[in-house]
């Protein structure tokens, strides 16, 4: 292999023309590889003897290519040391990268996202230590596309336990993030001949997106303070999205009885009912409502995810579905990826099976509730602004009185702040002058230091508005 | 909280009616808990006192629940020890899993996979542990759609150093696997007007399939000795997707003058070059060629993936890109899955970085390559069989002679003796009778243990044939 820098440990790719001999041609590539910053500053060359052999030529000609080189100033030779790459500026210096994930705000208010600060780094390393250690060299070969069994079994296992949801593991689908469920759903339903999928109002308008990507309407389903106005839902339409266990972004139940309604509409109408559960870990004044899956299994694809619990980063989200559904979305998962990664896979399903997730969730629980009773604590102080929402999830929805600073204004002065707080207007479908503007207050993403800091922070600039 | 089962350290979520009284309430939580399955058998149940104080119950109400349904036979209670469920049938016993993955064969002679008994585990975990040991809290947050920063930087300086690729790493995006970078390219394509993209035949039938589902025409881009004939390519084909260094499933690589005319035709329509690399760091004879993206980096699109040197469970490819299609390319990907996860991309980045990724690659070069030899050496004895291509690559495809066994009966014998390899002629974009069959025999996939007993078994069926 006349590539191998064995000198140097790595590979490295030269090609040398034939035109004009051997050396010149060794001494172009080796220009050209410096000057393009292929080969970076103060990269240590393969000695003359390796390189000379690898390419099979005499050392007499590497000797006296690198010599050139030197006095050209690509190179650096000192006896002893070897050759290395001369600080040459390259002809193409490399831009700054632009920053396409967003920045870590100062004050991280924003709602739907976990303190990653506690994410549990020894846990995931031990899960990760003892899962490796034993797995059979199949694990790195093809995944499975309906997810990896180990996982599936301990997610439908957990889903039953805390969650009430009703399935086996092999109605379970294991995706890369809600976001991906749901834009593989919503592509099965394009395909099975759906063409409206009904989406609360307000709810999260990034959702909204990926159905409509697929090719789908998205008429309103209003949200008032018992939840999904369920029964304005029309006879023609396929599917429908909704929030039960904790509506985003207004933070209300699904009332029992509608609840009832919406199980007696799907199985009416053969609607499909697609469950985000996206919070329902954490409820704080009482145990949660359990999912709706749980009572209308056949009519209802439940869907979770860790990105609440343990972090985005880690791109896992489950799906329970109608047997019926359960090869299409998988054919439709396959197309999109082939599968998801699959030591991730077998890490959280270590992390269930030993129940140290479900420790991880009761430890941010108790420290959630807490701070959302700061936050109330806080807000207390201004009686113009109206909280939402039963005790539970991620964040609180304050809506904001007439005549005073709008969303808009609020938005910017907490901006100028550092505080990242999410504005309410966006998540309406249809935005009009008349609608009340609002914040969602996120008070799970900072860290157990940072949230004090960010709550003064927020407060100074709500006194400054009620000015 | 009052889920919190404290007793048993985890989370169970029960619905305590209120009609009929809440004891009865109870008793039919658990009983239907028990039922379904959802609390599986031999589950320790928490203590009276605990549930009591967790559901607001008295302890007197939980006990008498208890041995109320002891006596209904779904717990079992034992002084000292607690109650536990019984051994009950779950009404709806859990089929088995449907096994969606394909199953490992016996003797793997699959082409495309490398020896994955071979992953390096311990340098995975160490470099995990590195990582993640000083990892910001923001790592596990949401990533970033066009990678982990690390992981371009790393990947860019990797490229321009083994495979002469010219790049920053603002022009890498990160994306879960080779399938997915097509898919997200061929819907920008799609997106940009383009109508069709040719694509090599024989070539990846998989592939076409995924350009296809864009919405894209594929032409058919004929191969011959020197690789794709690019002199046939139409003056408004808006792209090509090719792999130059190592044809698949020909191997033959493109021939200089092949290679100069796909840069004219490129440079003269405007037309884009999708360079699939998906094994151009396995050459055995010579210095690997270098990327055709080297020499003409505003026209090429250069794919690379791990699929074939770690192993495809990771799901981690790159895209090296012109400038202008970075951005609606990070958008489609985006748009796709938010981001590939972000704990593999930094293991993988400080794998690159500390040269063991390439250690890892020049201890499979060793094998791989006597390993073909081998191959070649047990092909010699059928003289009728034309083995193809250089000495690179994952696979050897082998024609079959005409009038011999056809490819369809030497695919069941191979099958019968558990032997996976693939055919040739699903490769071709339309099948006639007249095409040659063909053999892909894969020479990287099997342990090292596993691959002589392959060969030999391999060599018993060609026998066969050949009486």
């Amino acid at each position: 292999m006349p590539n191998d820098w064995s000198s140097s440990g790595f590979d490295l790719h030269i090609d040398i023309g034939t035109a004009g001999g051997r050396r010149a041609g060794l001494e172009l590539a080796l220009r050209e590889a410096v000057r393009s910053g292929r080969l970076k500053p103060g990269t240590p060359l393969p000695s003359t003897r390796g390189l000379a052999k690898e390419l099979g030529l005499s050392r007499g000609t590497v000797s006296a290519a690198y010599d050139q080189l030197a006095e050209e100033g690509y190179l650096t030779v000192r006896p002893g040391s070897g050759a290395r790459v001369a600080e040459v500026p390259a002809s193409d210096p490399a831009p700054a990268i632009p920053a396409t994930a967003p920045a870590t705000p100062r004050h991280d208010l924003r709602p739907g996202l976990p303190d990653v600060s506690a994410f549990p780094v020894q846990a995931w390393l031990r899960a990760c230590r003892r899962v490796l250690g034993s797995a059979p060299p199949r694990t790195f070969g093809a995944g499975d596309p309906q997810g990896q069994p180990q996982l599936r079994a301990a997610v439908a296992d957990y889903l039953g336990r805390t969650r009430g949801v009703l399935t086996t593991p092999d109605r379970v689908v294991i995706t890369s993030g809600f976001y991906q469920s749901l834009g593989v759903l919503s592509r099965v339903l394009t395909a099975s001949g759906i063409g409206a999928v009904a989406m609360e109002d307000p709810g999260h308008n990034v959702y909204r997106e990926v159905v409509q990507r697929a090719g789908l309407a998205t008429p309103a389903l209003t949200v008032d303070a018992r939840g999904a106005r369920v029964g304005s839902l029309a006879q023609d339409i396929g599917a429908v999205v909704v929030t039960p266990s904790h509506q985003y972004p207004t933070g209300v139940p699904l009332h029992p009885e509608r609840r009832q309604a919406l199980r007696e509409w799907a199985r009416a109408t053969g609607g499909l009912v697609v469950e985000d559960d996206y919070d329902g870990e954490f409820r704080y004044d009482r145990q949660p409502v359990g999912a709706l899956q749980g009572t209308a299994p056949d009519q209802v694809v439940y869907c979770g995810t860790v990105s609440k619990t343990l972090g985005p980063a880690l791109r896992l989200a489950w799906m329970v579905l109608p047997r019926h559904l359960v090869g299409p979305v998988v054919r439709a998962k396959q197309e999109t990826d082939m599968y998801t990664e699959t030591i991730g896979q077998l890490v959280l399903a270590e992390l269930i099976r030993t129940h140290a997730y479900e420790r991880h969730i009761r430890s941010a629980r108790l420290r959630y509730r807490r701070r959302r009773e700061r936050l109330l604590e806080h807000l207390a102080a201004f009686p113009a602004l109206t909280p939402h929402g039963v005790p539970a999830g991620l964040h609180t929805l304050v809506t904001l009185p007439p005549g005073g600073m709008t969303e808009q204004q609020l938005m910017a002065a907490c901006a100028d702040r550092g505080i990242a707080v999410r504005g309410l207007t966006e998540l309406h479908h249809r935005p009009t002058p008349g609608t009340p503007g609002g914040l969602l207050i996120g008070f799970a993403a900072s860290s157990e230091h940072g949230y004090p800091i960010a709550l003064e922070a927020l407060s100074s600039v709500l006194a400054d508005a009620a000015r």
